[in-house]
Formats: C-alpha cells, structure tokens, sequence
C-alpha cells in the first residue's frame, strides 16, 4: 500500500492531512477513500472538534477530485455524525467527534495463561482426531443436495435430515427408542439444562449426582434451580434415594459412565429411578455424555429404552468429535417436546444449518460410526498405557472408572489429595482433583483422588505427561 | 434385509418370537443382533414382565449360537434392566420392562401450517442466493488450515482468525473502530441481548424505538429487562429524549435503517444518543442489522465510530447470508469485554467452529463483499420491481423505508390495517402489519400500515406475490 499525504492549508489556518490512498487494499471509490481519510483524522485528533473544513469546492481543487465527489463526501460524514453543516458557518468538525482514548486493547483480557506443559483434564478429546476430510466431503454432499429453504429461518426442532440420522443412530447405538419428532436439536448437553430450566419445562428442586461437572450446575444455579446431591458409589447414582426427597420431580444422572467417578448404573437402580419416574410423574435426564466409549464390553443402553415417556436423553458431539462444534441433542417424551419448542422460540436459535446437515450426512453414510471405533481404538490404547505405567511405577494407586470414557479416576491415600494438586500446579501438569466435581451439600464420605483425562495430549506426549503425573503421586505408605 | 424368524419353545411354554437378521442394514455382531431382538421383543410385550427365558445353553443350541454369546447378551440385558437374573430363578423379564404404549408421534407437534401462496414477511432473506459453492470451498481452505486446537474447547470470545476477519471488514465497510480483542462471537443480535442482559452486563431500564422487533423484546422480557419506547420519525427514534428517562443507561437502536419504519437515524441525534452515553455513563445499543443494504447511496456509518467506548455494536449475517447459520458478532467498549466474558462462561457455548473458520476465510477472500454486492443488486432490483408496481396500481400507497433492508412500509388509509390484515390472511398471503411491531406502551400516534419484505419470495414468484398483495390494498379515497 502506497501512502500520498497532501498538505492543504484550509481557511481555519491548520493542515489539513490527510491519508490518502487512491488503491488501497480495502478497495473502495474516491469518495471512500476521502471519506476514510477524513474520519481517521478527526478520530486521531489531527481534526479537533470545531475545525472548519476547507470548502469543498477548495478542496477539490487541491486533490484533484470532482466537486460532487467532495460534496457527498462531507454530506455523508455529515449524517454519521462526524461534521457539522450549517448554513453560514460552513462545514466543521462536530463537538462530539472527540478522539477516544487510544485504545486500552492490550490490557483488556488477560493473556491467556501459560499453557500447560501436560494437559490432563477430563472431558477434552484427541482434537488432533477431528476428521477433517470426512467432514469437508460430508458437508460438501450435504450442502450441494440441501433445498433452498434449509438456508431460511430454521425449524427449532433442528433439520429433519439430522433428526432422521439421529433416530436411527440413537436407536441402533445407544438402545434409544425414539422418532424424529421427539428429537430436539441443542447446542450440547448444558444448552439442554438451559432450556429445560431456564424455559420454565421442568422446575426444580433436581436430584444431582454427589459428584458431577460444575458447568452443569453453574448453569442450574443461573436458573436458580436447586439441586439436592444423591450419594454414588461403584454402582452408580443411589436412585432408591429419590422417593426420599418428596419435592423433588427431577434427576439428573449419567447412567452410562458416571461423572466423574465411573461406575455404571445398577441394573436395579436403573430401575429405581425408572419406578419413581413413573410414580411421581418425575423425568430422569439421561446424560449420554460418553456413552460410546465402552472399551471392554458393549456399551450398556440407554435407560431411556426402559421408559421413553419419563426419560429425557441428552447427547452430544463433544466427546465423539469436538466440543467446538456445538452440537448435540434431547430424546424427549411425548408431552415434553411442545413445552421445550416453546422455550426455544419460533426459529431455530443456536444450532447452525451447516453443522446439522453435515453431521446428517455423516451419520448416514456410515463415517460417524467409523470415526467412534477408530477413536475408541486410540483412547482405549491410551488408557491401557495409562494402567500399565501406574502398575508398575505406582502399584498402590488404583485407577477407577477405565470402562468406559476418556478420563479414569486414580484414588489417593487419604489428605493427600490437596498437596499432590499443588505438586502439580507447580509441575504444570493440568489434572483436576475430585473434590473440583463435589456437590458443596454432598453428604458422602469424600475420597482424595485425581481425575485423569487422557484424551488430550497429542499422541507423541502421552508418554511424557503420564510420566510426570506418576512422578507427582505420592509414594507407597 | 431379510428377516429370519426362529420359534423357541422354552420353559416358559411361550414362544419366543426373536426377528433376527444376522446381516442387518445396522451392522452388528450377532451378540448385537441378539440383544437388539430380544430388546424389540420386550418392547412390542411379546415378552411380557416376568417371562422366564431359557437357559442360555439352550437357546445357544436353538440358534446356533456360541453359549458366550448367548450368556453375554443376557448379562448385557441384565445391566441395562431389561432382565433379572437371579440365582435359582433363572433369568426374566424385569418387571418395570412393560411395553410403552404405542409412540404418540403423529400427534406430537402441530403439522407445519400450509404453506403461505405468498411470502411478504419481513426478515427473511433470499434463501436460495445463499453461495454454497463459495461457502463450501472456504470451509475447505479454512478446516484445512486450521490448527488442531481450533478442535478443541472454544475460546468464548470465538475464533481469533474470525474476530480478526470482522475487525478489518467492520473497519472498512461501517466504519467501525475496533481491534479483534473487543469483538465477541456470538450466534446473533437476540444472543447478544440475552448475554447483556440475562448476564447481568447490563441493566435495565432500556430505552427501546417504539416499533421494533418483537422477538427482541421477547427475549429482553424474558430477561426481566423493563423497556421503556422511544418515539419515532422519519429520522429516526427521538434520542434527545433519552435525559428524560433518569433511570435507563442502555439504549437499543437501529441507526443505519429504523426497523421497521425505515428511517437513517439523524446526524443530530446520532450525536444526541452519544452524548446521553457519555453524560450519563449510559451505552447505546447499535442494531446494524441490515446495515450492508443501502441502495441509493453509501452506507451511513456506524454510531459505534463516533464513540467505540460507549456503543455496543451489533451484527450477524442473518441478511447478509442466511439466518440459519446462527452467526453473529458484538463489538464491545473496552469495559464490557470482560463482563461479556464472564457471561459467556469459560468456554465456547454457541457458535459452531466450523462456521466460524469458514467464515473468517469467506471475508479476507473477498467472497463475502462478492456476495453482498451481487445480492444488494438483486434485491434493489426486487425493491424498484414494487415502487414500480405500486405507482402504476396503488399510486394513492406511498413506500417508506426504501432507502436501504430488505423489506417496505406500505403506508394505509387510516382504519385500514385490520381490514387490509385479513384480507392478506384470506389470500394467504403471509405479510405483517405495522401493529405486530409496536411497542405496547408507545406513546406516539400509530399509523396504519404493512411491512412488506421483498426478499424471500423466489424470483420467478415475485411478480405474481406483489400483484396479490396489490389486489388486497385498499383503493383510493
């Protein structure tokens, strides 16, 4: 870019400069140009408020522009705001177009913090994984076969041909009993809660497990929902609790794989929270989370098979391809989805078009499924290197919760949770200990522990970040 | 598919009806296949609660199965509540496995009305200009240069190749002062609202422009946000007026085209809205929604450039490329940036990476100002096809608000507008009248009208949607 400044000494005594480009890289006429030029001066101070400018014919002559080209250019800057015009005073600089401080910019956000040197922390997968190639083709079949009208104000339900995709996915995969007109598509499984809460579908108080993400209930206490903690142990969510606490007309469970702490939900307390559904009128909300990472078995159903009409099932992309994509979905019962739909809106708020279709087309043709194995492969690879190296380098710490998912748990001696946290803030190794995911009126006896993810790291780093975490753990008592 | 049908007599003295294709569309082993008919067989209650099935050897021996996978699948059954299996009594139907009555779906959600003959609504741009093939050849340039953490956990402010995209088009083409680092991400201006709001980043009283869009004041309701109406003109909302309101320190307006009314926003009071900012430590709100489409002039600049620390800038492409991509932007004085932040939570909850990487490739490859330019001609062309039409049939009807958007005012006889309403709903013709927009407790004179959008219809329907909409329009006095 060629910078021309040109010297015009106006009526008012002072320099005009002006910054004038005639091919700049933005592109636009002479009068942009001008009018850029102009803004930028006044903005920058070199014009202070009441400056009269040059008349326009004058200045026209100076740069060699047509008077007309002068003219609306002032008039324009006239109707922004900049100038002012009026009849006798000619054309000045308006009171208010004071410069604005410079800009604070790099003191606004913090800098991000130093990253990590190993990041361990639950609920990131491999974003190495994402496939890209596959999605690109997808998105290309699926936007070149989509009818115009998928690119107008959306369904709130979400695309029919995600919704279809998702039916027979969820059927198939997961055990889910559902059509596509009991499918809402959401942003994720928190966007879910919002909806259902926050929209005035359910109230609480909810049934929470003793240890679960503190997202999730951030965004219940925004909807000022209070949420009353369930007792968990190696089977999962206490469930036969629920008939104790009377008020209660909603349970938020993760039956697949419990969060953080891993197990899965007993056989009979599937059923105990079935039962209280169904006599208290209550909903249990299923939270599939990673419901497709089972390593050593076939993944257990969803318990929303048991009982479609009092269970509301919750997924999303977040584990099976990105938590960037901002995608995911509810199963609901019948007389749930018009309430949910309400509290949505007409048009489809959050959920982008692009998104929906490809990711129907890449269920349809077969590559979501493809992608979940191969990526179940890698991390379950991973959590074996993970157990082998504690067994040998750390025997007297055991991990739980490796069934299934992308993190495991590694039990602590007792109080040594909080000092083997601070070893490994001071190691930057990013791990977080379990009391990060407790319910603060949790009545459960709390266990010191570590919640290991070990999705994230590339696969040339794993290695080096389960050695650190081995070397912070304390040693044999 | 083909379907095998196997009969076991067991114990029981029931058959047991099992719809087994060992080679199903699905895919799946046959412990899978096994599992799912089983599963079905529960469902449909051709298996009813308390059913002892056979011992696994047996039915292994029947079908010709393995005995593990026979086992496996009843142990499977088992954990997801289907079955109990308890020592002496062999394995049974669970008791709470009762077939759901039969889905409810047809009923669900209201079949989707007829269709309107013609599509007058405002809003809505041409779906099917959207520019797939553009679109999908940034998102290939894009995804594939991305970095492997654009996969992972968003960064709330949204994408930094994206937020340094809009910094240099909003720069240039609106005359917005910003830099990346005050811009947010967001999925459109109704999101906005409900960050500043529902986020506690703002407060109300919020001034309003006393007609507008009911969507907005929906989610500012929601948002227990008291609005209080500006009365409007030809020139915009009256913002001298905003002293008189002591309590409100946020304005919401739409400076470069009056929604619906279609005036620019006087040079006058641009400087009056920005001196109540900066006098009362107030913010102004700058709805830009359409602010590309001006037809017979320049743009007006955005408010936003005559003070970047007291205007919110708003934006999204629902007109520029299609409401259903769900993408918009704020631009944020230094102070509100972290707040938003904070509102927004730690991580990326909304919009979608994919869309945003292809987007921020679709602005610095020049296809984005491609397309605005090719679609302001079109619908310049649409909007010059109804002054025409309307001055050859319905000269006593004078368009406002032609100037610049996607849509007309249609000013009616007084006492006209319910009339004119119904017949549009007789004809099917889906167009709004002014009423839908005002405010409930606008103080100013309601004048009677019809806001036509002319963007939606397709181009071959255009003609005869604008001849029915001169068919129902009152004749002259």
């Amino acid at each position: 870019m060629t910078d021309s400044w040109v010297n015009h000494a106006g009526r008012t005594g002072s320099d005009l400069h002006l910054n004038l480009d005639w091919n700049p890289a933005g592109g636009g006429s002479r009068r942009a140009v001008l009018g850029r030029a102009l803004r930028e001066a006044i903005r920058e101070g070199r014009l202070p408020p009441g400056t009269r400018l040059p008349p326009y014919r004058s200045l026209a002559a100076d740069l060699g522009l047509a008077r007309n080209t002068v003219a609306e250019t002032y008039a324009e800057l006239v109707a922004e705001g900049w100038l002012t015009a009026r009849q006798g005073a000619g054309t000045q600089v308006a009171p208010r177009a004071t410069p604005a401080a410079p800009p604070r910019v790099p003191d606004l956000v913090p800098p991000p913090p130093r990253p990590p040197a190993h990041d361990l922390r639950q609920g990131l997968p491999d974003a190495s994984a994402f496939p890209r190639t596959a999605w690109l083709a997808a998105a290309r079949r699926a936007l070149t076969a989509a009818p115009h009208e998928a690119f107008g104000p959306g369904d709130p339900r979400g695309r029919p041909e995600l919704r279809r995709a998702l039916a027979g996915y969820l059927s198939r995969v997961r055990g889910v009993r559902t059509s596509p007109d009991t499918i809402v598509v959401c942003s994720g499984v928190a966007h879910a809660l919002r909806l259902l809460f926050d929209g005035d579908v359910l109230r609480g108080p909810l049934a929470v497990e003793s240890y679960g993400l503190p997202f999730h209930r951030s965004v219940l206490e925004a909807a000022r929902v209070r949420t009353v903690p369930l007792t968990l142990d190696e089977h999962g969510a206490h469930t036969h609790d629920l008939t104790a606490h009377p008020g209660v007309r909603a349970a938020l469970l993760t039956p697949a794989h419990q969060f953080p702490t891993g197990g899965s939900l007993h056989p009979r307390r599937r059923a105990a929270a079935v039962d209280w559904a169904r006599a208290t009128g209550g909903v249990v909300l299923e939270d599939d989370y990673d419901g497709e990472f089972r390593y050593d078995r076939e993944p257990v159903g969803a318990v929303q098979g048991l009982d479609p009409q009092h269970v509301v099932h919750l997924g999303s992309l977040s584990k099976s391809l990105s938590p960037a994509l901002r995608l995911g979905w509810m199963v609901l019962p019948d007389h749930l989805v018009e309430p949910v739909l309400r509290a949505k809106g007409e048009r489809e708020a959050w959920a982008g078009v692009t998104d929906q279709l490809t990711l129907a087309d890449f269920i349809e043709s077969g590559h979501y499924d493809r992608h979940v194995r191969r990526t179940r492969q890698r991390y379950r690879d991973r959590r074996d290197r993970l157990v082998a190296l504690l067994a040998r380098r750390a025997p007297h710490i055991t991990p739980t919760g490796i069934a299934a998912g992308l993190h495991a748990v590694l039990h602590l001696p007792p109080g040594t949770e909080r000092s083997v946290t601070r070893a490994a803030a001071r190691q930057r190794i990013a791990v977080d200990p379990l009391a990060a995911f407790r319910h603060p009126a949790a009545a459960m006896t709390a266990h010191d522990g570590l919640v290991v993810g070990y999705a994230a790291p590339p696969d040339h780093r794993l290695e080096a970040a389960l050695d650190a975490l081995c070397g912070i753990l304390p040693p044999p008592p």
